[in-house]
């Protein structure tokens, strides 16, 4: 028999291609269902329960938030990385790793392919692709909804034939969740004039007032929260979350290039990478020399979209990463935040980085280290060639 | 007699500088006032008045508001430049205009020199050096503050031995008001962990609740505001800033590199200017193919530093301008703001430019124009290269 | 009958295509030979008298090379465009200009088909289709050649059926000549480690010593060959390839990625091209700023590589013309270069905006315009931020 | 008494001021020779005597060459770094070198001041400052030549009334060696339209005929030459010079922006240094993915200027080394150079990294691993955005 394994959500897309799999085309489907923090223990508890009753060959939950922080998320953080000035790449970043870990999977049972749920519409068909041909270059790639092409309503007749009883009916909103923020799809988002009503929002704000935050920062990498070490990273990322994300802060609708030319819009929110990211940002302004922050600022914006278009497996990612936390070196100490509802404020930050010690000088009240001459001669000679370049060609501006 | 020009603002600062030129090294002082949208009609009066009281040769307050708007800030807007993610160049960028302006009004009149009020602490004078040695490079740069390193107290002797009456009291926050927002230095801006209290920021909070604002762009240019056309984009500024400046919007800290090395901090409110920012930028995502994002990414960064640190003449900005206008020719349209207490949203835009027109697919839900096989190959191709590195080099990483 | 409009240029395929459109599929087929400088009038009188023999409905040669030069080649100069620091772009730059052309054409006579003999392993057919789905979106692109997938054995015995004659021998080399250079494939072409032979060079040397050359520029353009003045700009670049191409200037075998992903690896001589390029590149050298230079070269890989792979009417691309056209403003003078078989030797220059105008000073031996004084300053500033740097960070470098 | 070190090299300027400190000043001199490659030993044992003459405490000569190679070289292959296309940093890179060097020489002798001979005109006299001030920030920094601005003839009547005997005849040409190329600056180089004559070139031409050279590399790192390995790889390039140098190779002349703003022009010879980066970068393109090729160029050019203007300790130059480092992993194989009289040509490369493997299809004649299909429809994807861009935009175009 055939084994396949199939990227399993539990959704109506994945329990359809479970079910087709094994009852029409008689493979073996090993369901394996790839937990970036955006399942609870119940919820994965269900979606094995659904999963055994589509008589799967075997379910497995992998978690792999760990992974994804170390291989994803944290150069996501060293590199500022919201696309668009906007978006964390809350789905895009996780999907990579969810690709990788389903072929490292399929490698190790032997299976001869891969199966995925992705429609013919969006950008998860392409990175789930790219992925698999490079790690598992020859393996078959089954991807019956993009071939099929079935309406909600065909898979929903399939699936009742079958005796599947889940809950078929369609939810308003369309909700991705991750460690990395929780993606919001809905009528509002196919248009280019409106925003999300309030009731979308997954998170709904229970917090009122403000609120000190307190964030630290070990080599560009979040190591406290409000005075406690946490080894971990993403345990740190999930306190931060738990402690704004009532404020409804982060929310924001992300409009952009989609990998397949067309532009797309989706809501989100995020309050964790949105506070981490701008602290991280704050902290980098202190500590970092300016054409350092201009140089990362060239790449990140590269990084950022070559990942959400699926290339995480181009090697020139591995050299900016060796870029990016090459820059983190001294990128330590604490940020100060105060959360307000719907919104964050920076406050500053302490650091034993600074480069604004004062001992240096105080901008606009003390130049220390250097004369008013020096900056004589320094405006003369930086300002040579623009004044030379004028001299030369003033005639002809005239 | 000597002319000299006098960059004057009616501060403690050029105040003495009028007084010391004209009375200590006998010039004739031509002082000019070169406004870029901060001084009131009052204000302008009284400066006019104390000017005058000092001896001067003359006084003269030129209003450069649109001329500032045409050679800078329209391009800050098409770049979408926030220095560091933040900050608009309130200051930075009228100084660049003063200084122009003051050149050619000395070139004009004939002087020999100019003067400005400039310490040696600080960005302005290299910003007004920079201008000068391009523009009248055979000019005399006098910078009395800066040579005779003076404390506040010795200049405040100064002019009150020579019956100089003025309010001497130090303001306990620096303002710096232009039509591009409004700097704020405090103690606070001089530590790294501190933000600027309530009472320190120019417009005190006044409106609750929220407010809809729909701003019109004709090719990157703020052409409306609620449905009302204005010819020129400077009287719209101001009615985007007289709206939202009451809700507390487009306050924030700037820490960034000065044009002298030290790290520098300052506080600023600039409520239109964020708003138009972002406005303009979510039209722009809208119309605007990825690689034009890209590169103006890429630009706008060097656009906004070189700008800051007085490189405005350098012809690259030039250049850059061209290539900024250039992309401009389809970032037309509307663009739906909520305003808020401390904070804006953005909802959407309206414009017969928008790349998301429904026909051509909807983002994740149809996809028009291209089939599911053609993704599969678009794919295969798209990864080709990437999947032929990992077979070729494949063994060397196991 | 369907019309439809097939890019012509006499060789194997075309001819197919010509014959197995007309006979086989019924079209009226209006074959067009787009002439980008290639092709000399008896090469065009021979390949029309062919295409009459096939039956076709009509033949048609548009000469394009002006249209060409004003739409691209221009910019290639302006922006010294070297794909891979090698090749200036022969091929890929004139495929661009055909498939616009013909799609113009198509649109002109009604035609709901363009065909073209492109093969399924090339670049060319990505051109080719980028630039007919955007110009004539709703017309059908028809590929005999990538689709039939025949060899040339088997095109030929086609033919042959037909009674077409002409020489079937298939050439050792692979030539497509152009104005901006010619390209040259063969056995060696295909390996890693090979160069081409003397003789499969399409111009044989014949001129020995050494021969002067001065090259005049107009805003970047060029405009005088060796004191004559020319109106039209390819008649200069033709009268630069009739005295340089004699030497063996311009042969270099380019390796680089293609559109498909993998590697190719094509021979190209192009004496002109790569004289203009460089001469125009050394009077950049005196006449642009530092960061002029700079930005230019930012831009210009991108514009390059973007231009290869079929991007032509991405508005990136006009944009970034706008760009380096206002670079090119004072990019005025002429270049002297002396031509030695195999290779040429830039002298020098001259120019009314060269910077290098001793009255501003002499590199290394006079300084004007500031002093030692001025450059002590300069330093201590311009050193300033590495300096605090490393004091504040020393203790943990060491 | 007072100890400085003195950067000596045994010129005019130099042995004017180890007199001039230890005569006139009453310092305790020690002179430091740095040599990067540019010493004969006959060369430095003449030096030796002739310091030892002048009264210094101390000489010593320190070979930094491998030091040289591992911090500065090295990074310039990886970065295929040509100044302005043309120059491989002959003397700016060493200077950086030589002043670090001196500082931690000062640093551990217990010296308060250091001093170089540099004028007040040239490049140099940044670069030794920018180093001293930050590694040695405390420290005097002295320069006789700067501050006095003696003329040639001053300081030779100092010398001879000191009873200092030298060869005091200006050479024609000035000449700079080390092991990245030699500098030579005349009469011509300070004009804008000259070249070099014959006899300026330091090495002349001796061989005719051509020759074959194979260069292997190791992770980017030059490691045999016609088959012989070498451990270290200053050695190899000096096999590379002394096979060279020879055919005349190497010889071009450099324009470009000098710190202090002017434009400077120098002649240099640098066989070796233009072989081995030509060589490296054609072995890039057949092992490096587009991105990365696209990435290194883009930071090279900024690498090379940054390193050439003196910013080497700027820490964002350690982070572009992790970069580039991190892209030479597969850069490995042997390049097959053929030598002429004043030129060299590549013919091609052997790796096991090579992309350009037969096995995934070769350009223009076999697809494996796509078909004409999967072409089709990655094409209809990637131009996806501008079909639609001009569907939207075209009623405005025409």
């Amino acid at each position: 028999m055939k084994k396949t394994v199939l990227a399993y959500s539990g959704g109506l897309d994945t329990t359809f291609c479970a079910l087709h799999l094994t009852k029409d085309l008689g493979y073996e489907v090993h369901a394996v269902l790839i937990n970036t923090g955006g399942f609870s223990k119940s919820e994965l508890q269900e979606i094995e329960e659904r999963a055994n009753g589509l008589g799967v060959a075997s379910f497995t939950a992998l978690d792999v938030t760990k992974t994804y922080y170390q291989e994803v998320l944290k150069f996501l953080v060293f590199g500022n990385v919201l696309k668009n000035a906007t978006y964390p790449l809350s789905v895009s970043a996780e999907r990579i790793l969810q690709a990788k870990t389903l072929a490292e999977y399929a490698k190790k049972i032997g299976a001869k392919s891969v199966a995925h749920g992705s429609t013919g519409a969006g950008n998860d068909q392409v990175r789930f692709d790219m992925i698999f041909q490079t790690i598992v270059p020859d393996i078959e790639i089954i991807t019956p909804i993009r071939d099929l092409k079935l309406s909600r309503e065909e898979e929903i007749a399939y699936l009742k034939k079958h005796g599947v009883s889940m809950n078929f009916e369609k939810a308003k909103y369309s909700i991705n969740k991750g460690i990395w923020g929780t993606s919001v799809g809905g009528k509002e988002t196919l248009t280019s004039n409106q925003t999300l009503p309030e009731e979308a929002w997954p998170t709904q704000v229970s917090k009122i007032g403000s609120e000190e935050l307190v964030i630290g920062f070990d080599k560009g990498e979040i190591n406290a929260v409000n005075g406690i070490s946490y080894n971990n990273p993403v345990d740190a990322i999930l306190k931060v979350q738990e402690l704004a994300a009532p404020y409804g802060i982060g929310r924001d609708v992300h409009v952009g290039d989609t990998i397949i030319g067309i532009k797309g819009r989706v809501g989100f929110e995020a309050a964790a990478p949105l506070i981490i990211i701008k602290s991280h940002q704050l902290l980098e302004k202190h500590t970092l020399t300016k054409w350092q922050t201009f140089w990362k600022n060239q790449f990140s914006e590269f990084y950022g979209n070559h990942l959400h278009e699926g290339h995480y497996l181009d090697p020139v990612m591995r050299n900016m990463e060796a870029f990016l936390e090459s820059t983190q070196e001294f990128v330590s100490g604490t940020v100060k935040v105060l959360l307000h509802p719907y919104r964050f404020q920076l406050v500053g930050i302490e650091s034993s980085h600074d480069l604004m010690a004062s001992k240096f000088g105080s901008y606009g009240e003390m130049n220390k280290g250097y004369t008013g001459e020096d900056v004589k001669g320094f405006t003369r000679i930086l300002g040579n060639q623009t004044a030379i370049f004028h001299q030369v060609n003033n005639h002809e501006e005239n």
